[in-house]
């Protein structure tokens, strides 16, 4: 899908050393992004773009995804009131993908409440078998039934 | 591509509350991995898994990937030595994005020379033409023509 805003990529060498943004979208027309805490360094989630998020997190610094589920545009919070705050944009050498650092509002960023959706570690070593997870800093922060209700769990 | 070593996904609640590792691989066969650095915190790299990758990576402890270009598995560090060993793994929500924690070896985990692959920020605010980016942390730690010479970039 062509979006004015952005610059078609172009060498490997622009897309890799310019200061132009051009977004490598994949075939879907999404981008990965990472989102992580700018306090604590964690990642929170890890999510789509597409170029209207993309765009609309630019000129906002508020972090719009795509749901791939739902086919929706979303704006982190907007359900549960859990916005970020983009402290910080970076883009990768090919330009397929953006990490923001984010000032979380409210007790997280996980719709299951807890405050990463990282939340369960794996083990080195295992195999075999099935391979078994144990809960890591999995507290939860909020009631996501009480946040969420009938709401898109945003 | 059925892969033995993983347990199917199961509902949504074993998926996101279940102590068993159920990877939800994309259409392409893949998940989204995140490496970020065990010390200083930053994302290095955004790449992806398929199943053999990943358990690979759980096995043996360093990071393996899939490459979409070269259509591919890859160990990182197999042409240029710069081998990630996993402090730690951490699989999201629903089981489809594994963050994983590196010791990186060797100057830098990006092809171009760099620490992390995300050596440009994009500036909050921008809008109406083209984005502009801005280096940070770009020096090179290593000249990816002596490192890889004729060889995979990997």
């Amino acid at each position: 899908m062509a979006d004015s805003s952005f610059a078609l990529p172009g060498s490997a060498a622009e897309v890799e050393e310019g200061l132009v943004l051009s977004p490598k979208f994949g075939p879907d027309g999404l981008l990965t992004c990472v989102a992580t805490d700018v306090v604590s360094g964690d990642v929170l989630m890890v999510a789509h773009m597409n170029a209207e998020a993309l765009r609309r997190t630019i000129e906002t610094g508020q972090a719009w995804y795509y749901s791939r589920s739902r086919k929706a545009l979303w704006r982190k919070g907007e359900s549960s009131g859990h916005v970020q705050s983009v402290a910080e944009m970076r883009v990768d050498c090919d330009q397929d993908a953006i990490w923001i650092k984010v000032r979380q509002d409210g007790p997280g960023a996980c719709h299951t409440g807890r405050r990463s959706c990282f939340y369960r570690s794996v083990s080195m070593g295992q195999g075999g078998g099935p391979i078994t997870l144990a809960f890591v800093d999995a507290d939860r922060g909020f009631d996501p039934a009480q946040v969420y209700g009938d709401k898109p769990q945003t």
